[in-house]
């Protein structure tokens, strides 16, 4: 997987949050923000974190399952608009309903809130195709 | 336009970015952080920005004259995650090629970036048919 430079990898994978976007029954958009940690470089998994969940917040899970290919949005804001950037990464989701704790070691390896309450939920895991970045830095 | 309380529509429209997505020729999504402002509480205005543009940058106008319903996510981080929101906003996207002032006023009144260097390029209307929002808060 080529990944761009500008923005490097590691400022990507530091990023606490992402946006999720899949096609939904009705052929539209849907977007929603997500944690999320590289398992390797062409791997991404994200949780169904621990909140109560309401019907609304599984339908990303709906979504995939009959439109596995997403996209997932990493970017960062600076008041200093020099500053900003931007990574877009493309590939096939899939849904684990049972999630081993292998599987969601990246996660609770990234955030402390996982290592206090594991997530209980189902993981997604996405098998990543394509990378394309922006840096206002150049 | 029906907003929830949780977050408040102030929170929404103080939010330095949103994410848009739009649907490329590919069947494919694509998502670009962006600037916005509301003009009304059910229309958004965003700019392509004044950097240099590359032929990439352009490609949320090309999809959005290709398929003008797209999708806005507006949310909030916080590493205390009770303090999580995020607000979507569905709606249809115009392309204004040439933007006059008034339509851009909201961006500028909304950025001081703008203040000093007006937004040079299109700006996308967007008109809001449908608001879903969720907060951690409940």
């Amino acid at each position: 997987m080529a990944y761009p430079k500008n923005p490097s990898p590691a400022d990507v994978a530091a990023a606490p949050v992402a946006r999720l976007a899949t096609h939904n029954a009705a052929a539209g958009i849907d977007v929603v923000p997500i944690t999320f940690a590289f398992v390797d470089d062409a791997t991404v998994v994200t949780a169904v974190d621990h909140k109560p969940k309401r019907t609304r917040r599984l339908q990303r899970l709906e979504n995939i399952r009959a439109h596995p290919r997403v996209t997932v949005l990493v970017d960062h804001y600076d008041d200093d608009w020099s500053g900003l950037w931007w990574v877009r990464l493309r590939g096939t989701a899939a849904v684990h309903d049972r999630p081993d704790d292998a599987l969601l070691a990246p996660l609770v390896e990234k955030y402390r809130q996982y290592r206090e309450v594991r997530p209980a939920g189902a993981a997604i895991v996405i098998t990543v195709d394509e990378v394309t970045g922006w840096s206002a830095a150049g």
